[in-house]
């Protein structure tokens, strides 16, 4: 990616997030700090895609910062809450990209709203493939992530995308595809009924063990072409092949392309 | 993972690489050689486990072997070169795991040798979870596989799985499958030809397609178990959670269930 691309795109991000962060603080002091804060996020994702996530270092951010280290520990504690934040930061955005992109079709058009959020995946993850890493590529070794602060942001696109299919099935438009219908063994089933009663869905083990697939499936063709592991000529034509990937992975969740019968 | 699990599996690797090196070597001198690289990249490994890819470093691999950098340099030219030995060590292995287990299934058994190589590489990235990420997790910033090194043992799975469908095809047992014949835009067409040409291969362009999908979903669905994306507690029956998917995978790359007709 060119740098200036790069560079265009923490623009873009760091106002939005500024406005965000700006418009909860109460005092000038507040909003200070709500701006440095801002400031150590945005370096913090210039740090991410030059080093990576696994040497992101919070001293050589104060650096750039222009302030020494023990002024920067006032605001972000330390490197784990950095990579928090950044977490925070990515999986949001993400999740208000892929909900900006489902909220634009039609709520019935169950095959329309699915491509929709799979297209959104991959066009936030070839813009940022450094916060696409962090989210789902190698664990940052010695990091773990506070579940109580990341499951919220971190659920956002599979959530939307079991909405999707719990929906089309509640209007009788899901319906396992195929020549086979494995088996779901028993303790399979547990995990689904305890996700069904969860997030208060009505769609069926298999169905529900399928939609899983298409998740993983999504992530597993987009981290492909993210990360280079198509090679840098095998495949040209990878909006076309995602395209392909995208039709194929709706049949595999139950989909039928609009306009056909279940 | 257990530390005693990661120790035997880094001996048991170690010997395998050792005799393979010893036995090229002719004469005392290059024996020697061969030890020590064979070393470096035991330490390699280690690193890679404790401190992740992006941070290898082979001063400090140097300093676990006990010599000073500038004699570790004399086997191991920089850590690019390391990283590259690391990556064809952990390709070759996971390649071999993958050819043994495709090959005690019987070569007719399409839909057994499959299920075989999906549980392949689940395995062996359960159990090697830091060099898996090598391979498949987050480019590590700033390095450059050497393509004329690392395509060969890169692309054993993606050959070996295609050789099955390839196989499956020309005895007349594939077939795609589902509600949804998805067109083959004239640049993937272009793609999917060349790839053909290049491999001998008589598939055609919408089954290789969804073997190409089935292929990235298989390390989609094993790459979100072993990153962690499935969270502490929500799938807990992971082997029948996969099992479920190498069934339906199947069917998406065109195989009828063993028995089952086309």
């Amino acid at each position: 990616m060119p740098e200036d691309r790069i560079e265009a795109g923490i623009e873009a991000d760091v106002d939005a997030l500024s406005a965000a962060a700006a418009s909860r603080p109460r005092t000038p002091r507040e909003r200070a700090r709500a701006q440095t804060v801002a400031d150590i996020v945005r370096l913090g994702r210039e740090h991410l895609a030059l080093h990576g996530a696994a040497a992101l270092s919070l001293r050589a951010v104060a650096r750039d910062l222009g302030v020494v280290s023990s002024a920067v520990y006032r605001y972000v504690e330390n490197r784990e809450e950095l990579l928090t934040l950044l977490l925070i930061d990515a999986y949001n955005e993400l999740g208000d990209e892929v909900d900006a992109a489902v909220g634009a079709v039609p709520e019935a058009d169950f095959d329309g709203r699915f491509a929709a959020l799979g297209r959104a995946v991959r066009e936030w993850a070839l813009r940022e493939p450094s916060r696409y890493a962090l989210l789902f590529g190698s664990p940052v070794p010695g990091y773990r992530a506070p579940a109580e602060r990341t499951t919220g942001p971190g659920t956002r696109v599979i959530i939307a995308l079991i909405g999707i299919l719990d929906g089309a099935f509640r209007a009788g438009r899901l319906a396992a595809t195929g020549r086979r219908s494995p088996a779901v063994a028993a303790g399979l089933a547990g995990d689904l009924a305890k996700i069904r009663a969860e997030f208060g869905l009505a769609v069926p083990d298999d169905l529900l063990a399928r939609g899983t697939l298409a998740w993983t499936s999504l992530f597993g063709a987009v981290s492909f072409e993210v990360f280079g592991q198509y090679g840098p000529d095998t495949f040209t034509a990878r909006e076309e092949l995602f395209a392909h990937h995208l039709a194929v992975l709706a049949d595999v969740a139950g989909l039928p392309a609009a306009g056909a019968a279940v």
